[in-house]
C-alpha cells in the first residue's frame, strides 16, 4: 500500500518505508521519513530516569532536557532489515525493500553531556536505553520492553543525541516523542524511541533485542554497511532514448563515502558517478551519473558504494537467518523506446 | 496576527514573518518560512526563457530543468527590510520586526550551468531575472514586472541556484513555484520568484526594483549585513531566578560568522557565546550562552555578531529613508522572580 506519504508495511505496529523516488536534497520531509516500530506506539513517558551504576539516580522532565545546551545533526537512519525482501530464500521479518532509510536534522542534548552529568562509577561498562514501548514478541511468552545498549566507552565517544526535535518540528509520536536516542552510524535499532530510562550496568546487557535479535550468527551488528541506491529513474521505467541522468544516494556508517560507481553490464565494468557535496558526516550523499543509451533497448544499472575505510558494497547478498544488513547492490532496469 | 505557522504582515500581497521563538536546528519548516511578495501570487509560468546577448534564445520546461544535474544548498534568506520597524523615525514599507529571515535546503540547477549553456556574447555584462509577478507599485502609474539583475561575473562566480524544491518538497506557490532564484549571501530581493525569463544585457538594468528600491542613498545594497538574534527566551519573558541558557542564531552574507557576543549591561561589556557547528557556508549558525542572574531582578541581553571579514554588527541603527539593512543589535529583556 502506498499512501501519499509513506509505503505501508504494517499498520499495527506501524512500519512504513519512505518513497525513495520522491527524495530530493538531503533532508527527508517528516511525513515521508520511514518508520520502524516493534510494538504499538506507547503513551509518551513524562520523564527520563538515569540510574544504575552511578553516583545517584537522576530524573528529568521534557523541560529539564530542553534547558541543556542543544546540538543539531543531520543524520541518515537505516533499519537493519532494509533490503531484507531481496534475500533468497526469503526470511521472516518485515519485508523491507530499500525504503527503510531516511535523513533528518535531529536536535537534542548530546548523550555525552547527560552521561558525564550522571557520573558513572568506575565499574560501569554498559549503558542501557529503555523505551516506553512494550509487547510480547511472537517468539516469547511474556511482554518485554524495547531495550538496547551501547558500551559506555562507545556512548561517550559517539555523537549520539537525545533528540526532541527533527527538521525543526517537535518529535512526532511515531518517531519517539517526547525523547529518542539518535546514534549516528549505527543501524536504527540503536536509536531507541520513547526513551524512559537510561541504566548504567557493570556487565553487558542480556535482552531479547540485544542478544537474540540484531545479530548475525550471534554477533551483534556493526556500523551501517555501505550502500548506494538509485532513486531516479525508478525500476521498470520506460524512457525516451536520449541521454539521461541517474540520481541516487550513498551512505556508510563506517566512514564517509569515497566513491560511487555505476555498471551498465551487470558488474563487469564500472564508471564513477559524480558525488554531490557532503552536508554532514552522518548523512547520505547524493550522486548523479550521466548515461547515453545510444542504440540500446534497455539497460540494468547497478550502483556500488565504497567508503573511505575501504568497505565496498558487495554484488551478492550475504544471506543470514534474520535478514540483516543486506547491502548487496540492487539493479534498476529501464527500457528505451 | 500570529497564525499557528507565520506572523502575518499583510494578506494581499502575502507578507509574513517566521515565529523565531519556535526555531530549533538549522532548517525552518516550510510552513513557518517567512514570505515576502510585492504583488499577488501569479499563475505559474510554464517555461523559462533565456534570451538577450547570447548565441540563441533558449526555452526550458519544468521537466527540462529537472533533467539537469542538481545541487542542494542550505541557505538562509533574509529580507532587506528585516528590522525596519525598529528605525526611528519610522519609515514606510512593510513593518518587519526580526522574523523576515529563515533557512531552507534548496534544490535546483546551478545558475552557472544554465548561463554557460546559454553562451553569453562577449558584450554581455548583466543578467536580468524576471518573475511572473506584476503590479503597479504605489509610486508608479503603470504595472511592472518584478525584475532584478546580477552582474554576469557575479552570477557566474556565485553558488546561485534555480530552485524547484525546498526541504525535500516541491517549491510551494508562495515561494515561487515552479522555479525561483536563490542567491546565497544576498538579501532576499535578489532571489527572484516565479522565474519566467533570464535576459543577458550589454548594459546595467534600469528598473524600479533595481535602481529605485533596494538602494541606500542610491547605492545598491551589498551582501547581507551580519546579525545575531536571540530566539529563546523571548523578549518580555518572566523567568525563574536560576541559571538560564540563551539560544540564538547569527549570519552574515559577507563571510562566515566568527564570533557572537552577549552583553548584559547595554553594550559596556561583552562575553563570547558558544557557536554551534556550521552546517553550511550559507546558513545561519546557532549559538548558546549560559547566564546566571544571581541577584538581579531583570536583565536586557544584547547580542552582537562579527564575521570572518571583520564586519561587526552595530549597536545603533543606520537610519535610511527606505529602511533597509537595519542590522543594529536588538535587546531581549527578561525579568526574574
Amino acid at each position: 500500500v502506498e499512501t501519499d506519504d509513506r509505503i505501508l508495511i504494517s499498520r499495527e505496529p506501524l512500519n512504513a518505508e519512505t518513497p525513495l523516488g520522491r527524495q530530493v536534497g538531503t533532508i527527508t520531509p517528516l511525513r515521508r521519513h520511514f518508520v520502524r516500530t516493534h510494538f504499538p506506539t506507547p503513551r509518551p513517558p513524562d520523564r527520563l530516569v538515569i540510574d544504575g551504576a552511578l553516583r545517584a539516580p537522576l530524573a528529568f522532565s521534557a523541560d529539564d532536557i530542553r534547558a541543556f545546551p542543544s546540538r543539531s545533526l543531520v543524520v541518515t537512519l537505516e533499519c537493519a532489515g532494509n533490503g531484507r525482501s531481496f534475500l533468497d530464500p526469503l526470511v521472516p521479518g518485515e519485508p523491507w525493500r530499500l525504503g527503510a532509510v531516511s535523513t533528518g536534522e535531529w536536535t537534542g542534548v548530546p548523550l555525552r553531556l547527560l552521561l558525564e552529568l550522571a557520573a558513572p562509577t568506575a565499574r560501569a561498562v554498559e549503558v542501557v536505553f529503555r523505551g516506553a514501548d512494550r509487547g510480547t514478541p511472537s517468539e516469547l511468552n511474556r511482554p518485554i520492553a524495547y531495550e538496547r545498549s551501547l558500551r559506555l566507552r562507545e556512548a561517550l565517544d559517539s555523537d549520539a543525541l537525545l533528540a526532541y526535535a527533527v527538521n525543526g518540528e517537535e518529535l512526532p509520536p511515531e518517531h519517539g516523542a517526547p525523547l529518542r536516542l539518535v546514534v549516528p552510524g549505527a543501524y536504527g535499532m540503536a536509536s531507541v524511541k520513547w526513551l524512559e530510562r537510561i541504566t548504567l550496568l557493570e556487565r553487558p546487557l542480556a535482552a531479547f533485542y540485544q542478544t537474540e535479535r540484531y545479530v548475525i550468527g550471534g554477533v551483534p551488528l556493526g556500523p551501517v554497511a555501505p550502500r548506494a541506491i538509485i532513486v531516479d529513474p525508478i525500476d521498470g521505467a520506460m524512457l525516451p532514448r536520449r541521454p539521461l541522468l541517474l540520481r541516487g544516494y550513498a551512505w556508510s556508517g563506517h566512514a564517509p563515502i569515497a566513491m560511487v560507481e555505476v555498471s551498465d553490464d551487470g558488474g563487469r565494468t564500472w564508471a564513477a558517478a559524480r558525488l554531490s557535496e557532503a552536508h554532514s558526516p552522518y548523512a547520505w550523499r547524493e550522486w548523479q551519473f550521466a548515461y547515453d543509451p545510444t542504440d540500446r533497448d534497455g539497460v540494468s544499472f547497478l550502483p556500488r558504494a565504497t567508503d573511505a575505510a575501504g568497505n565496498e558494497q558487495p554484488l551478492a547478498p550475504r544471506w543470514n537467518t534474520l535478514g540483516y544488513a543486506n547491502n548487496a547492490a540492487r539493479p534498476t532496469s529501464v527500457r528505451f523506446g
